[in-house]
């Protein structure tokens, strides 16, 4: 029996308001047994996620907070390195919410506990980087919020808020693919003409140009852009005004799939938002948040499938941006939230 | 030819903030044809409909605002008197939503603008209020807010604001008979008395107690009465504070089907109300706004069948409070707002 070396990220300290850095997130070395116990598998990494709701792990004052010394947890692509598990077998590879670890050593108990999922098969080695993308969290909300919460029909107007992100960039394209008409919100000229030009959004907001013009101006120039019968759907992954203004154009019957709030996710305490219930009333409109959990676990329908299919069509194309090492970890991370990014952020190890 | 007298209630002058009054809403003399034209019905008002909502009516700056010198429309229960539509024969009693006249003659078209409902043969001449309360407006908003936007659970916990109105003592007693556990909130011990004593409520909050305590304490009396894991369903009728205190109280896939601002109606301006997303998301929650329209026009379901089903068994016990005379009309409509009604308000012609 001899030992392996392993690499972890681990909260070193808690990070109440602000950008996280090396301060909160470091990487610790350790090792793991080469003699695998009964009923478990050996994880090889091949790719770690960073993702905008891993934030509220690093908080101190959230129900999803991880005390410092203690591993982040996140999503990740494995190679099954060893197994004795029947479910499981030498060389499979999938897509799990685990700690973020090189190399881990993971109980049948534990995975059934977590979401995993197989990918062994779905694509060919050079893309298994989709497991923590297209095929893995950022897919399964795409489909989730955009199939079975919004619901949408052709000839409906879409708007999609942070549209240049992992999910964002998904949704639009699978809803255009459906026969909706899709706006997306960016920040930058460079980010809204990608949009329409490599996503085929039918258009682009500005939200950074439009805050520069003043208070009012991005629900002007949404009212605008989605027509006299204002917008049907919103998937929302900003929060604070950019929900505001999104939810004041919202039309007879509009609907508002919650998903996230990034322009939160840096601020001491979450900014509410303001709503008008008589509204709501009126227009016969709804708000409705969600995770991922009961797709990805593939609990409801098979957002592998619809991915899969997607991408094969080319009516879905993927953009990644790569992080090498999981030293890069907290760089790639940090991207999420300076606007920098475009798509899937993933991290090789 | 000779023509008939028919008096009908007026819009006076706008009421843009406070309490109307007979300054506001007038009674107008009038007379109508005895001959009728081809293709219409003369309708002999039976009961007129006092409803929270028909506030806006009498608002310079509401969408559905009625000018001066125009006749305010609401629910009511009428006979026909007179027909020349095959649709309707002479003694047919009908519920519609129409000016609140005592005699007018309403043609086809209008009749299929608008919503009607057949009431003859559905409950004794004598119980024919219950087409403005039970089988009407108040009976199609609990059932299609319960079954269709709330859909609840055997065992889930429901919150009902204003519950001892019209709407609110339907739904809380539809609820208990599917075996849900119901709280109420209603002003004052006597109505909290009422809704656990007469009404079948499982609990009762009386919400001028909890303010006389303080900010933040309707909230305390909701989380404590509700129990650890929340509330599982809202049907607010209230708005401001009471909507805020029930949101933060609601529990992991916990829904508010919102159906009134009672609390707002005499405000010169809708007060907003604030909302958590990142609440909404990791509890996958739902804010949904509903009018009675399809259920109503029987577009969805057959709430008609439901509630004479329900009164029948006696799972539901109609509480109605009569009026005498449309010149009571203002009376009837100033006692939704000052908290002195319980149940269904009735103007009896």
């Amino acid at each position: 029996m001899s030992s392996l070396p392993t690499r972890t990220l681990m909260v070193a300290a808690p990070c109440d308001a602000g950008m996280p850095s090396r301060e909160h997130v470091r990487v610790d070395e350790g090792t793991v047994s080469s003699e695998l116990p009964p009923g478990a598998v050996r994880l090889r990494a091949l790719y770690l996620s960073a993702d905008p709701y891993m934030r509220s792990q690093l908080r101190s004052n959230s129900p999803r907070k991880i005390a410092p010394g203690e591993a982040l947890r996140g999503f990740l692509v494995a190679r099954v390195e060893a197994s004795t598990l029947e479910t499981w077998a030498v060389g499979d590879v999938l897509g799990a919410s685990l700690p973020l670890s090189t190399l881990q050593v993971v109980t049948g108990a534990a995975l059934a506990r977590t979401a995993t999922w197989r990918l062994t098969g779905l694509v060919e080695d050079a893309r298994l980087s989709l497991g923590v993308g297209a095929l893995g969290m950022p897919g399964a909300t795409a489909v989730g919020g955009l199939f079975d919460v919004l619901r949408p029909q052709a000839g409906e107007t879409l708007l999609i808020t942070a549209a240049s992100g992992a999910v964002g960039l998904l949704v639009g394209q699978l809803a255009r693919a459906h026969g909706v008409r899709v706006i997306g919100t960016a920040g930058g000229a460079a980010k809204c003409a990608l949009l329409k030009e490599k996503f085929g959004f039918h258009e682009a907001i500005d939200y950074k140009a439009a805050a520069a013009v003043g208070a009012g101006e991005l629900e002007a120039r949404i009212r605008a852009t989605a027509g006299p019968k204002g917008l049907d759907m919103v998937f929302e992954n900003v929060g604070t005004t950019t929900f505001e203004s999104a939810f004041r154009c919202l039309g007879m019957g509009g609907r508002i799939a919650v998903c996230g709030g990034i322009a939160a996710y840096n601020e001491a305490t979450e900014p509410l938002v303001h709503i008008s219930p008589l509204q709501m009333i009126y227009t016969a409109q709804r708000i409705e948040g969600f995770v991922c959990g009961p797709w990805l676990t593939l609990q409801r329908g098979n957002f592998l499938e619809t991915m899969r299919a997607a991408i094969a069509d080319g009516s879905v194309v993927v953009e990644e941006t790569f992080y090498e090492g999981i030293d890069a970890w907290i760089d790639a991370f940090r991207s999420l939230f300076d606007g920098s990014h475009v798509g899937k952020v993933v991290v090789r190890v």
